[in-house]
């Protein structure tokens, strides 16, 4: 069988070559009537417009890769829904990666840049200063998304952690809370440090000096262990601050079904990240809201918009609002 | 600057041509200290091997479209993460198209074939029959996960729904419940359909008829009103099937967050899916478990395995066991 052409489609459909193209062009303008003639033509003839051709000659494959280590803590679906429908506006998609920590991420790279991605976003992902010359060398922009580099290799996607552990704090400190506890986050991150720093710097300077302090690691399972081991002492904390909302779920489970404990009349629990689950009534939890929706935005801007070898890497913080329900003691007419 | 190619590699790194061509070739044999040597010099010479490229002379992309629907339902995050998992096994990768219910999906279907894929995976979302005629026609194995057409156009993988249906009712019945509820899920869906069926069923054969009936279509607001309206009734039931985990733990804020009732003292509830969130102590859901590795290697044999023109569809049916935990009565010594 003959391979059908574009100008075949055109002719059947009545409409100009070029129209055509416009049609199969993701993001062109084309009116509803139009897309609808020629898509019908292309059906009939079998035609299948190439997305993989045309990028060998534009050099856009229409892919962003996206790197994703682990999907359990909801904050990442919920990110990649929002990711994926921006980038469908633009007529891209995400092709998917799934890296755990223990995967080798120079090998990781190597399969994203065979697809010729258009552009990179690593989910909770660290990445080394060898892969970072690569994408440099290959001219492909690259977003570190809820993670930053110490030596600003790459643009960066970020809540402002380090005032959110700050806010946390200080409703700590207003509702007079003197046993404060910190279940930190997975140490080689920039969300744990910067979280920690922001929470015991602003404790610090009202006098307090931090009560005890665990590891979670980010994980289910270790923070039960963690909050275990802080609660079973004599003396245990009456508020605790988690890096984040999944580690405090855990931990919600361990204080009121296994050890008896009331939230927040016992203790005072907080969160990070403000994901669908914190507004469930039987989570209610106040939380640190990451927006996810910006953080989208300026995702995309930073893959789209700027210039990757014309600028030096960019950082955007964006603040993140107290989000006060339930799992946490307020003083009257407190506002964050 | 010239483009550098396979040769220039080869040639630099001291080996042959097909080394370097296998090195980038997805799936195919390659000792670690080759794919070292190769990789160390494509870098040096920014070779980019080209998937694309490939992709026109093979006909083979490396790239599964699939189309999700919703991700705040923890079962497709899951699954997500096991399918792409599995298909990077195999040197593939998924392309992720979102598809609301408000989407036109032959325009997705589409967008997904411009790409050239090499199969495509339905997560939760029903398909026209103009699509199934244009997949075939492109040569394009569908698989339809967790939902089954009634025409039987594509490969389907599902849990048996029916019986798992039927295993809840069976407990119902012999834990004494009498007041048995159902909330269902989204009417068009198989996995809905099936349910029910399974489970009204089985009431039927030991002359129970259903008490109540209320509609939630897996969306957790739609089921926080549908569990009010069941449950501030003068009587409400003594035991509830939920169509699937999502809506089981929404109806569980109201009922002991909201109405003070005791699970499963005051009443039993019991859902579908056994999604990680099930097990956490704060829900210790009974469950009906649908099994996502079994599923997702269902799946991907039916992508690869399976040759799609020869055969007639196939849907795989696999059985979902009782989880039982601590959110249903159980009468002493009970197995499923």
């Amino acid at each position: 069988m003959a391979k059908v052409t574009s100008q075949d489609v055109a002719k059947l459909a009545g409409v100009s070559q070029s129209a055509v193209s416009r049609v199969f062009t993701p993001g062109a303008s084309v009116s509803k009537e139009m897309a609808d003639k020629v898509r019908q033509a292309a059906d009939e003839l079998g035609y299948r417009p190439n997305i993989l051709a045309r990028s060998l000659i534009t050099g856009n494959s229409r892919i962003i890769g996206v790197v994703v280590s682990y999907l359990n803590n909801q904050f990442y679906p919920e990110i990649l829904e929002i990711l994926s429908a921006e980038l469908r506006k633009r007529g891209y998609h995400p092709l998917m990666f799934m890296a755990s920590e223990n995967d080798d991420m120079d090998e990781v790279m190597s399969e994203i840049l065979d697809y010729q991605v258009d552009g990179v976003v690593l989910l909770s992902v660290n990445m080394s200063s060898a892969l970072a010359e690569r994408c440099r060398a290959a001219s492909i922009p690259v977003v570190l998304f809820n993670r930053y580099l110490e030596k600003d290799r790459f643009h960066a996607v970020t809540t402002n952690n380090y005032e959110g552990g700050s806010k946390v704090a200080e409703l700590f400190i207003a509702a007079g809370h003197q046993r404060i506890g910190y279940i930190a986050g997975w140490e080689e991150t920039s969300t744990q440090r910067d979280r920690e720093k922001g929470f015991v710097d602003t404790l610090k300077k009202a006098g307090i000096e931090l009560f005890d302090r665990q590891v979670g690691n980010y994980n289910y399972e270790e923070t039960i262990q963690a909050t275990r081991t802080m609660f079973t002492s004599q003396e245990y904390p009456d508020a605790v601050f988690f890096a984040n909302d999944h580690m405090a779920f855990a931990a919600l489970g361990v204080l009121e079904k296994e050890l008896g404990l009331k939230v927040p009349e016992d203790v005072s629990v907080v969160g990070f990240d403000d994901v669908p689950l914190a507004s469930w009534p039987v989570f209610n939890l106040t939380t640190v809201r990451q927006p996810a929706k910006s953080m989208v935005a300026e995702t995309i801007r930073l893959l789209f918009d700027v210039d990757s070898n014309a600028s030096q890497p960019i950082h955007i913080e964006i603040d993140g609002p107290l989000m006060i329900r339930n799992s946490a003691k307020v003083p009257q007419g407190y506002t964050s």
